[in-house]
């Protein structure tokens, strides 16, 4: 049995994309009430991801901030976009040769699709993994989705943390709260945080089992003509339908001329991400996902050793 | 019996605001299939109202569209705003002076809220609301809004025309489309043609009778604090409870520490515009409305006489 490293300080982030609100008012609600989020055992902070784009009431102002996080952040750079010179404070700030660095990161998303409360994750780690088997046995309602493929455990702002989650949850427009999805993503927050207690307090956790996660494939872009306008939208069938299976030869989109259009691939497919307001700019009309079951395997002892991540 | 006029133009508009797309996509899918709006008796034209918005997929440039047609539109004033130039172009080519005078408007909308399928008018005149009972006829969920006290009839984009309507539809994000959505409006729209047809052609439509209308009484903002900011969100016993009926003490807003705040005005109203996205920065949470029955007086001879109104 290694010795079992302390996670110190953790930071929950909301606003990385500007109108985003339920994130962003979780977090004015935690810098208002910090009681809320502290825990005995380390440290919580707190971050308006993009507060230039949340006062335009905008997703970002040049680009997605949370694509830009891959970069080496020289200090001699001229950075011009604004969200590239906010990607390198806050790597300053938080990074792993920061002022304070992070070692948990929790950022806060939400989605005009419907994906319900969903955890995102990036990598198979036992310590990932059983923070989510822990959130989906608190809330069987909970989604796991494994984005580990999709370039995002690269350039996003959890990739900043020593362990990076995010959390995702719809439907519900931009620039809009809604109380419902606040609370429940509120009770969640606080559920990640107790499972980070719980670590850290060395208390067992999980035994060995199976999780189900929903694990990136591809993305499907929506029909489009030569000079790249859309011709389809998501098919009444498919709207709202995330996390169920989509079978070869079900609608996928319906033009505007009421043409049908299948999904053509040869195996079932679990699609996320359905018509996501802003995604349409970055051509994906969903994000495809295989539907697995993970073993978890755990220490002898029953322990999890995040030192082994850290 | 006056003289029966004839309606010569309709224009239907879409993408007055840039980030509502299913009148966009509507109005586009018309521009290529123009035979879908064309009726024997009037001229049916189409138009993006803000094609730079929609470009930049926002609501507006400088200004709200909607709200820029209560101006002279001088020739010499140098106007700045983007929208305030886009409206005298407008105004220049379908204006009562205009090059192509539209007799009707029919401006396409949607909403974050649940407005369902609502016909949107300023006015009482018999032939406005002969139309609202027709639409009302054929399909039933159709809801009426007038509008007329909220300073709509002033400086809208319908405002323009001799007669004008909106057409306002929801609940959907800004800057998505919806299919079901989309083929319902499309329905509406076919339905308001039908009635310009018919009453071009000297069709009776119908007897007096009686209509259920939706009428503006006034706003409700955010709860907010000294600097501005929304202290509490929609409660969510009313989140898309759009023309239901809230009594006085039914809980209206929840705040971020969980304080209800209820309706407490002495008599029971219907609100509209529950939540929408694009009102936040307008300082409107909702609109109360007035549930009302409305009479219809038609000619002795049951012809309505669009003379009396054009």
């Amino acid at each position: 049995m290694g010795e079992t490293k302390k996670l110190n300080r953790v930071l929950l982030v909301g606003g990385t994309h500007g109108n985003e609100f339920i994130g962003i008012f979780l977090i004015k609600k935690f810098q208002q009430f910090p009681h809320l989020i502290a825990r005995s055992s380390f440290e919580t902070q707190t971050l308006l991801g993009n507060p230039k784009a949340f006062k335009a009431n905008m997703r970002y102002i040049d680009k997605d901030l949370n694509r830009c996080f891959a970069q080496h952040f020289s200090e001699e750079e001229d950075l011009i976009a604004y969200e590239d010179i906010r990607a390198r404070e806050i790597h300053q700030q938080f990074g792993s040769s920061g002022e304070t660095p992070a070692d948990v990161v929790v950022d806060l998303h939400s989605s005009t699709a419907n994906m319900g409360l969903t955890l995102i994750i990036d990598r198979d780690d036992a310590f990932t993994l059983q923070l989510a088997a822990y959130l989906s046995s608190v809330n069987p309602s909970i989604k796991i989705y494994h984005s580990g493929d999709s370039g995002r455990s690269e350039d996003s702002f959890r990739s900043l943390g020593k362990l990076g989650v995010a959390v995702e949850v719809g439907p519900i427009s931009q620039g809009v709260l809604k109380a419902e999805l606040f609370l429940k993503t509120e009770a969640l927050i606080h559920e990640i945080l107790n499972f980070l207690e719980k670590f850290n307090q060395g208390e067992v956790l999980f035994f060995n089992q199976e999780l189900t996660v929903y694990r990136y494939v591809k993305t499907i872009d929506y029909p489009r003509n030569k000079s790249g306008e859309i011709q389809a939208m998501i098919h009444p069938h498919l709207q709202f339908r995330d996390y169920h299976p989509l079978h070869p030869d079900d609608p996928m989109f319906l033009s505007f001329d009421g043409t049908v259009i299948s999904y053509e691939d040869a195996s079932t497919t679990h699609p996320i991400f359905i018509n996501e307001a802003a995604y349409y700019e970055k051509g994906i009309a969903m994000s495809l996902t295989k539907k697995q079951q993970l073993p978890i395997h755990v220490e002898d002892d029953h322990q999890i050793n995040v030192g082994n991540f850290l």
